[in-house]
């Protein structure tokens, strides 16, 4: 049965394909699953030259057959449609564990061989091809990374379709093929993905082609799309602003035919789209074509397995057919059968070579997908053209005697970015609805927001084309962000603190993918992922407690250190030359926690500048050791922090100005760690040099304070760090007060050093009991008032600092 | 314009409610919208007794108006049909700052006084309801756990529709009415929950409707589903399985009587259907209806400020006006007209209490949504009626001398777990399509899967009710279970290990409603939240790096204490003792993490319960110190750990016989943690006693080292302790070589014990020698041959332990 349902708009039954065509792709499609069933299973003997044994086959067998025939037959299909109409496609292989598909269309095309030389096209490459699969040592079962012309990797499901979006903004030319698996199409990112629609723009931007492969399986669940009748089916993608193409059967000799004539219409609908857009400038949102593919699960192998019901089924999910020492010995005549069913002897040469008439299908060059240099994004990286940053300096007399909002600040440099890159168009904003919130509004004066559905008279910064990319789906920003870096551009995850947990297993992916990357020779290094997190757990007044987690950083710390940078600048100043440093950076993660309320400004351009590019480093003005080993080491790392770090220093300079306090504020969070851990990290001379052997530290810090102490437990002076930072208490109430809660507002901390400084004597404990007043006079003030003191504002950094 | 579109199935323009009737519901709904426009503005003056004055307005404006009147709209029609149809119904606020409307909501009802007396039915208690909204020491802007009726809190957006459906499955008189807001409509999981019809049984279940509201704003931005075209949202929501109905206006006369209209309608749909399941036995999956409301941002409130529009734009998102000494004096004018147009003195009588008229719209007793006892779960929870899970035990005769899978253990005892709780169906497993995989599916002995789309022939376990619930989506997944768990019920979640990730932030929204219940007097405590993770990063054969990650407990332990545990049993009657004592626990998260594949097993029953019992435990079978001062301790947490820890020790007993070796196993996690930390954490006098204060610690963790770096960081021998785990290194490998990859195996041990321990002199030396040629050896095997070496099958545990 093969149907191009009447709901779209191809007529059914055509015969693009002349007998010979026809008979030429069927053979290359074979080859393909000829290709993949030899991944799962050969360990010798790749092109059957004799007879089967059990010593031909693998140990172990691993791998997933059911997605990839289907797989195979996208791909060659797709290389038909490049050839004719000269398409610059990069293929997206959403399914888990399409790798064997991938790896075949990419060695019978030629550039699995070009990458990895000793994977030649002959038989002993076919060898190395069959063994170094879910093999030690070898290749997984996903495409991933080692994938030529792969830009997602398919371990976790969920973000090929946003993938496959942030490949194409900005470039025009291209056009992403995006298999979506029906069981990835389950994901609460997959299922949001499709509104991306909404938010291409056809005139700037290229085209996604997504081709949904219904193949009714999980790993043994049916999959909700595939048993949902297809008025439901088609109404869904219509729904999300689609118009669906049917192919749907598993003859293959129809299917063939039902294919080509497809994608012939899908690619000519959009080619059409385009030209309207670009051409007529037609300003109407198109309704994008899609492909649903409808073919069983593990076609074209066996039908039954030990009186079981196999191919079209759950059980063709993984191996399909076990071939070992335990198995039944009948199994390995099935096997060589089912491997003979496609012919290798038609299609590969006395060599091990496929065929040149088959070869000759496959596109030229740079139009192969696996050569396709989006595919390998750093190839095309350009650098960013940055103004100056110190030319947005905010002008700081003295430490603390201006305020300024960071973010706001950064925003007038990023908006300078934006414009100074509008001509190549290689950098954007992401973000769910923040950017304003962020106080980055000053970039809307150089771009406005893409957006691509309706607008309506009150709107302000929409166009249809722009260089900030909004949605409430922090899944969809950051997929969009991976896929516009992957292929070679620059960007920023611009996000509420507490919510970019929502990503951490995309981060998770994404840095695998960087780390893995490293270590590929003819990959090539991206631009740097950049997050810039405010509205941080500090400053939540009408949010309150579900706002408040700093846990990102602890969840990126735990990824390689050859990837991961954390920074935490105090000022406006220090965020200026934290951003500038992050994006000119490549192939890291750089998380950036920043201040987005008015709040005092501690550091000059210059002052900032040394600080950053040292990381850490103490605060001679605010200390008051004059070089000398000091009494207590008061350190600080983010804006709250050291606010109530500097208040506190002043309450005991003033009240007991013999202590010598050091001041050492941290920008440059890694900078903790040992060198031998992290790049970053300081030699245990340097650390010990800041943060001294043995004198008492108290550490005010941005985040959960375990994450210092995971940081610094081998440093010589742990026992005498004690840190203070957010305990998971949080509420309504006023930011002074969200210190209290945490015990991390400068009387603690003046109370702490307090505690730990010897022989004090009469003035600490009365410093103390004074300090034990105030905030229970605070206490009593928020409650009945809803208040801070008044008399608070006294205690902040003011003149002693000048 | 009023339209209930042609598309859904009621006549449009009827006028269900009679004129006494209409004035009623609009006075009732003015009187929520005049508590929401208080609840953001007034400090005093609540009945507008006298002419507002600056001094009646709170110092600090914060609230979120645009989604209130809305919701009050819809909260006021629900209490309607709920009376007509005596409907049992639970209200859940999906849009993000939904606070104030039900607030409002459960004010006017009466139930908001009961739970807080001091907020009480007169002019004092609305001063107190005032004042205490987005101000310190009182309540946020979301609805949340303080908030009566609540099971969801607004916060971070996406899991409402999730939410709703845990709530009814097995509750089969409950409805529970799903406001999703338009932004949170574009979020991921949002995007997918909408699939769980296909879950549903109408037969066993209860009824989720969503009421879609259409507000048509985000923060700053439009909403996707606002504008599309309406045909593309019915397409989309007829897609999803759903029979929409529309109300969609802004004059209130016709508004109230098309929303009385559409409510009749979709009601008496809803219980027809369950009508045709239930006493007809029809099985077919029915289109449950939904609601589509389209009504103007900040609905009744200012058109315009400063000239600009206001109701109907994205700028009613929070206050519409500001009012202080910085902004237009006008603006507090505006304010009072604004207040007034509710007309106060029409609704509350002289003492400030809702007119009696009034007060008779709303449902009684338990009917009323704040009072639902669905809403407060722990009202409702009966305990599990569990199976002795000594009777599952695996019999151990000697340590390591039998295999068996601990996963596949512990799911013959869930089996029965599930049996005996057939009659109450008060336990459900979730899973995104891998309780098979993860070695559970002796369950499908007991019951299937829950599966109301279409089946074919050769599926295996479905039925349209089911104990297991399986959609590929893990948040779908958290959210059902949280929903099952917040409405008086028991759970499980199985997952692989590295994808738990993808709920991060789910499980910290989760964990914040937990700590937060435990400070309301009123909240009674739910079952757990039990996380059984399985698939774990050490065993990955055809997965890879992808599949490898340990952190979610890393994540976990940020959060309080008091909700917290983690466990990661060495073998399956261990890990039979923790599931049962999980099943048991009360409000708290627990992480299991255990193997699935066959591996060797340590423990009796008995020794597994006092094991488990204590959390962590010197194995004295395993041990060479007989009772004294060891030489170095060797300690083990998590599965492969402790085989590789085992094996170690047997080399080094075999070689170094005279070496005083103790071997500690951890269980419980948070037991190395100080007791002043966690509950469960040891004093350091019993830390000390296991783990010594001076000797070496050699440290086989199942994650990444720090975790136990970050819990014992402050022990008195944190210098001495070396901890051996995960350290993002893996590939397609072998199992031990993935140990070998991070430096967890018994050869890396052996050589970190004898860096340590002194005076080993020559023979340590030798063994060093001997252990670092294995491994250049092994390395070389890997390569070549892609297999372990045959010979490290000698050093596993084995005789020695007998």
């Amino acid at each position: 049965m093969v149907t191009t349902t009447d709901l779209a708009p191809t007529p059914a039954f055509a015969t693009p394909l002349a007998p010979e065509d026809l008979r030429l792709i069927d053979a290359y499609w074979r080859a393909a699953n000829y290709l993949s069933v030899g991944q799962m299973y050969l360990y010798d003997n790749p092109l059957l030259r004799e007879p089967l044994t059990p010593a031909h086959i693998k140990p172990l067998l691993l791998g997933h057959w059911g997605t990839t025939p289907g797989q195979n037959f996208i791909y060659t299909h797709l290389n038909r449609v490049i050839g004719k109409y000269d398409l610059d496609m990069v293929y997206v292989c959403g399914p888990g564990h399409g790798g064997p598909a991938v790896v075949a269309g990419t060695y019978l095309e030629g550039t699995y061989s070009e990458v990895y030389p000793i994977i030649s096209q002959d038989e002993e490459g076919l060898r190395r091809l069959f063994r170094q699969f879910s093999f030690p040592g070898g290749i997984s079962s996903h495409a991933g990374p080692q994938t030529p012309g792969s830009i997602h990797e398919g371990g976790e499901l969920g973000y090929s379709l946003s993938h496959a979006f942030g490949a194409v903004f900005d470039n025009p030319d291209l056009l992403v093929a995006c298999v979506i698996g029906d069981g990835e199409a389950e994901t609460g990112p997959l299922a949001t993905a499709w509104h991306a629609n909404k938010f291409l723009d056809p005139a700037t931007d290229g085209a996604v082609l997504p081709i949904l492969h219904l193949n009714g399986y999980k790993i043994s669940n049916p999959t909700v799309l595939a048993r949902i009748t297809p008025e439901e089916l088609d109404q869904l993608l219509r729904g999300y602003g689609w118009t669906p193409y049917y192919v749907e059967g598993d003859e293959p000799a129809l299917m063939h035919q039902a294919m080509a004539q497809a994608l012939d219409a899908v690619v000519e609908n959009i080619l059409a789209i385009q030209h309207n857009a670009r051409i007529q400038t037609d300003p109407t949102r198109p309704r994008w074509p899609l492909l649903v593919l409808r073919s069983p699960k593990g076609w074209t192998g066996p039908k039954e397995v030990d009186g079981q019901a196999n191919e079209g089924t759950f059980r063709a999910h993984q191996v399909p057919l076990a071939v070992s020492a335990d198995a039944p010995p009948a199994h390995l005549a099935q096997l060589e059968s089912w491997l003979r069913s496609y012919r290798p002897e038609e299609l590969f040469d006395a060599a091990g070579r496929l065929l040149p008439e088959l070869a000759e299908l496959a596109p030229r060059g740079n139009r192969r997908m696996g050569a396709n240099p989006h595919a390998n994004g750093g190839q095309l990286l350009r650098p960013l053209q940055l103004p100056d940053f110190a030319d947005y300096a905010v002008q700081v007399p003295a430490p603390g005697a201006v305020e300024a909002s960071d973010t706001g600040t950064v925003g007038q440099f990023l908006r300078d970015v934006v414009a100074r890159n509008s001509a190549p168009r290689n950098f954007r904003i992401f973000g769910p609805d923040e950017t304003l919130s962020n106080k980055l509004g000053s970039v809307f004066e150089a771009t406005d927001r893409q957006w691509n559905a309706a607008t309506a008279p009150h709107d302000e910064f929409l166009a249809t084309s722009g260089s900030v990319v909004e949605m409430l789906s922090e899944h969809q920003c950051e997929g969009w962000l991976e896929g516009y870096l992957l292929t070679g551009r620059h960007g920023l995850f611009n996000s509420y603190e507490a919510f970019i947990h929502i990503v951490d297993s995309m981060f998770n992916q994404h840095a695998k993918w960087l780390k893995t990357t490293l270590e590929i020779p003819w990959r090539r290094n991206i631009a740097s992922l950049n997050y810039l997190l405010t509205s941080t757990v500090w400053r939540q007044d009408h949010n309150g407690f579900t706002h408040q987690d700093p846990g990102f950083i602890d969840h990126v710390v735990n990824k390689k250190a050859s990837i991961v940078r954390v920074y935490l600048p105090p000022d406006a100043n220090c965020l200026l030359s934290v951003m500038d440093h992050c994006l000119r950076s490549r192939h890291y993660v750089n998380v950036l926690v920043a201040a987005k309320h008015p709040a005092p400004q501690w550091l000059s351009m210059d002052a900032a500048i040394m600080h950053c590019t040292q990381g850490i480093g103490i605060w001679t003005w605010a200390s008051s050791d004059a070089g000398q080993e000091p009494d207590v080491v008061m350190a600080c790392c983010g804006d709250v922090p050291t606010l109530e770090t500097l208040a506190a220093v002043s309450i005991l300079r003033e009240h007991l100005p013999e202590l010598k306090i050091r001041v050492i504020n941290v920008v440059d969070l890694l900078r903790l760690q040992r060198s031998t851990e992290h790049p970053h990290g300081l030699s245990d001379a340097d650390y010990d040099a800041l943060f001294t052997r043995n004198k008492p530290v108290v550490f005010a810090f941005h985040g959960y304070p375990w994450l210092v102490h995971r940081l610094t437990y081998n440093r010589a002076n742990n026992p005498h760090m004690h840190v203070r930072g957010y305990q998971e208490e949080g509420t309504i109430t006023t930011a002074f007060d969200m210190t209290v809660l945490n015990e991390l507002d400068r009387f603690h901390l003046v109370m702490d050093v307090l505690d730990r400084v010897p022989r004090l004597g009469n003035r600490g404990a009365h410093l103390k009991q004074l300090l034990q007043d105030k905030l229970v006079a605070h206490k009593q003030y928020i409650y009945r008032y809803g208040q801070d003191m008044p008399e608070i504002r006294d205690w902040e950094w003011g003149s002693e600092a000048q």
